[in-house]
């Protein structure tokens, strides 16, 4: 039996006597080796290509020399007419120092570049937003990742783009560079890694609290770490209703609260006190003391499977909510979280129920951004989305094992564009005025044109099919790898 | 009469009371307006598409998370392999600091964004090469344009791209730009506007003195102009065996020569003092005496057309060849040169005969460079890519009406691509070795490839078509601008 080219049959593929963890082991294995063979095939994933028509060589004089100078010359006297005039108004520089690559850590400046070109690939893909990895080497003379050195080529580069997109910078300098940024910058700075975590959670928190039945300003939230993505959530969770003296957050050493010297000394570390100063004020230091009664977990942590012990499931009030969204493995295995209680599992994963992705959040934020020509992305756009993604996933339809739409579902992005829009407008941020129809329109149709170019080149030979080889290679050794193990 | 799509039929549209010089100003009035309008119509000129196949949602395993962990650490460990995992490979960024944009001098960061872009597009469309417009705010507390914030951001942006093109950079900042990048950069680092220039003058001069039986060791040179451009043009002549006592140099306050302390005791113009010393060794500082018994002139000065006077002609030797490439409008006429002696005369402009554009150049010596990974472009190098296009030249036929080819003759971009990285493989600052002919197949395909993808998203309805009325409207305008002027 061969392998379908989409990639569907892989589990009838693996030796009879795999059990689950083996398959999911060869699984990854075998996406890990096809990945790398593949893109060597291709040469990596995206490219550049003009979006206007030429029509014979006369027609480069419009493009290109003399007829340019008028854009030269507009643009100069109003800054603002290069969204319109250039792809600017739709393009996204997705910056990264490489410093904290998904989960390999410190991959040194070019080590992004797989992951931020993926980036630019969803975004156009899944939003109909154009995009540019920007890997830096933001090293200092004394070899240390600096991140005002970030900061500084983010500023210069701006002009050039619509958005940034800042991802898979290790903390705390991300913070530093984020707030930084977002400030100085008259262009929306979205930092993924925490903004993003924390729309989709927020959005998958909304609807599971009205699956369980519950308010948010009633629930008490327990977070397990406080990185960039937890940290945001929590901020995002209370300006969004959340009750601050009701929620509890951990770090390794122990609960957040107004005694933690260690954070207050150090500015770096500026959002983290923030919380400790609003939340726990009965300064619990136990998660098992603070998982009593709680109505809601949210593990952003280290990878489990026993980082969520049961007993502490066990102790949570009813209709609990478990998001343990560590990568590759949850802090606790879903089935044990159900076993012990628990009404709603989420996790990071996409092969369990209630997946928690930001790949479903933005890119249709940063396109309803765009298409406004925002400022910024605030926390009420950022709020909005999550709303958005709950409420489109509410109309079709949800239950405790699918409490949010997925990636596949291209209408949620369109949704989302429409809505953070209009909340951009609201909001006083936006540059352009746009009816919600207008954006909801253009943002369909820029992601519709998208698939459908990548489709037609498909067609058409412009994209080749890569050879089976490569496929029954990277599953071959794959088996072979899990096998050796065993 | 309406307007033919590919803009051709133009000079029959204009009053017939139109002289020449009204046709000129009208056509690039029409040029400018209809820039404006489809600039607009399109919302820029480029956007960035996937190159690799996505079969379904299960692909975005492979592109992305899990399987492009494989990728971030394959490139940790092996920082060149970015070159063939990532799209870094074939990825050009075009770097301004929009501080002398073509004619338009200083047009504030974002105002190079159209040149930029338009000079992504011809990357792609003429050699193959992805590309993207990076228009930088390099100016520093004082307000000042800093060369040092320029170099160090290419610096930390370089990881991401297979090589640098600078643009558009006022003097005397450029020269310190490209130098020091030249040297601090693992990729090339390549000056377009120096460069490239030079490149294809000494292309032109090639075959304009096998026309006129002279050699280069042999020939008077006289340059007038010493920017960025003729000091380029200079130093590659004499690398390709022009006798610097044979030639002399002008700038705007007289001859190059070793008195001259003005250039001496300025550090920035250490490339013009190079050529002090070197040239004009009996201190000449008098044009029209230099142009006694010149067999070249290579005026990139100030535009004329009585910049050259026609008496500096008369005096040339036997057989002159004449380069006046000042824009708009050349240092001379042609006619006029021509009516005092001039052999072969080449200009700017495409609408007299010998065209000298660098548009013939840059996508081929880039694409050359990317094939084989090439560390730097070295003058030699350029010099390889001057007798690529002469050669290409001679063997389908030259004249002195028609020395060089231009840049709708696609396969002289596949023969320089294939002479550079011969040229790079054998100076030793090539990463991969390919054959000749493998660089010539590559090239070719890729260059076809993104000519075809074009045609067919035409075709499709990917790219529409501009309405009528934007071509009529600006045609309309610059009929009635050039009517009031009279």
């Amino acid at each position: 039996m061969s392998i379908d080219q989409q990639l569907k049959n892989l589990d009838s593929l693996f030796p009879a006597g795999f059990n689950e963890n083996q398959k999911a082991q060869a699984k990854t294995l075998f996406l890990k080796n096809l990945s790398l063979e593949a893109h060597r095939f291709y040469g990596g994933k995206m490219q550049t290509l003009p979006k206007c028509g030429i029509y014979g060589f006369n027609w480069l004089g419009v493009w290109y020399t003399p007829g340019v100078s008028n854009i030269s010359t507009t643009i100069r006297d109003d800054n603002d007419a290069s969204f319109a005039l250039s792809n600017r108004g739709n393009l996204v520089a997705v910056v990264s120092d490489s410093t904290r690559v998904l989960g390999d850590g410190d991959c040194t400046p070019p080590g992004g570049l797989g992951v931020m070109e993926g980036k630019a690939m969803l975004m156009k893909y899944l939003g109909g937003v154009d995009a540019v990895a920007l890997c830096v080497d933001s090293k200092g003379p004394d070899g240390k990742n600096d991140p005002q050195r970030l900061i500084d080529f983010v500023k210069m580069a701006q002009h050039s783009f619509g958005a940034i997109n800042l991802e898979d910078i290790s903390q705390p300098n991300c913070f530093k560079v984020l707030d930084e940024l977002r400030e100085a910058c008259d262009i929306p700075v979205w930092h993924d890694d925490a903004q993003g975590t924390a729309c989709i959670t927020l959005a998958g928190l909304i609807n599971a609290l009205k699956l369980a039945g519950k308010n948010i300003g009633n629930a008490k939230i327990v977070l397990l770490g406080a990185g960039a993505s937890n940290t945001t959530i929590a901020r995002l969770i209370m300006a969004d209703g959340g009750d601050p003296a009701k929620m509890i957050i951990f770090d390794t050493k122990g609960g957040l609260h107004p005694d933690r010297g260690d954070i207050r000394g150090d500015k770096r570390n500026y959002r983290k006190w923030e919380l400790c100063e609003k939340t726990n004020l009965g300064k619990v230091t136990d998660i098992a003391e603070a998982m009593k009664g709680a109505d809601v977990l949210i593990a952003l942590s280290s990878p489990g499977p026993d980082t969520v012990k049961r007993e502490w499931i066990r102790v949570m009030a009813d209709k609990s909510i478990v998001f343990t969204c560590a990568n590759p493995v949850p802090e606790i295995w879903p089935y044990a979280a159900k076993e012990e209680g628990a009404f709603i599992v989420a996790t990071g994963r996409g092969d369990f129920p209630n997946q928690v992705n930001n790949s479903v959040c933005f890119p249709g934020i940063l396109k309803g951004a765009l298409l406004v020509r925002a400022k910024k992305i605030t926390d009420g756009m950022a709020i909005r989305c999550a709303h958005s993604i709950a409420e489109f996933s509410e109309k079709r339809g949800i239950s405790p094992d699918n409490i949010i739409a997925n990636m596949e579902e291209t209408e949620v992005f369109v949704h989302e564009a429409a809505d953070v829009a209009e909340q951009a407008i609201a909001e006083g941020v936006a540059r352009v005025k746009l009816s919600r129809e207008e954006v909801y329109n253009r943002a369909r149709a820029d992601i519709a044109s998208a698939r459908a170019i990548v489709e037609d080149m498909k067609k058409l030979g412009h994209i080749v099919e890569p050879p089976a080889e490569l496929m029954e290679t990277a599953l071959a050794k794959a088996i072979e790898a899990v096998q050796k193990k065993t």
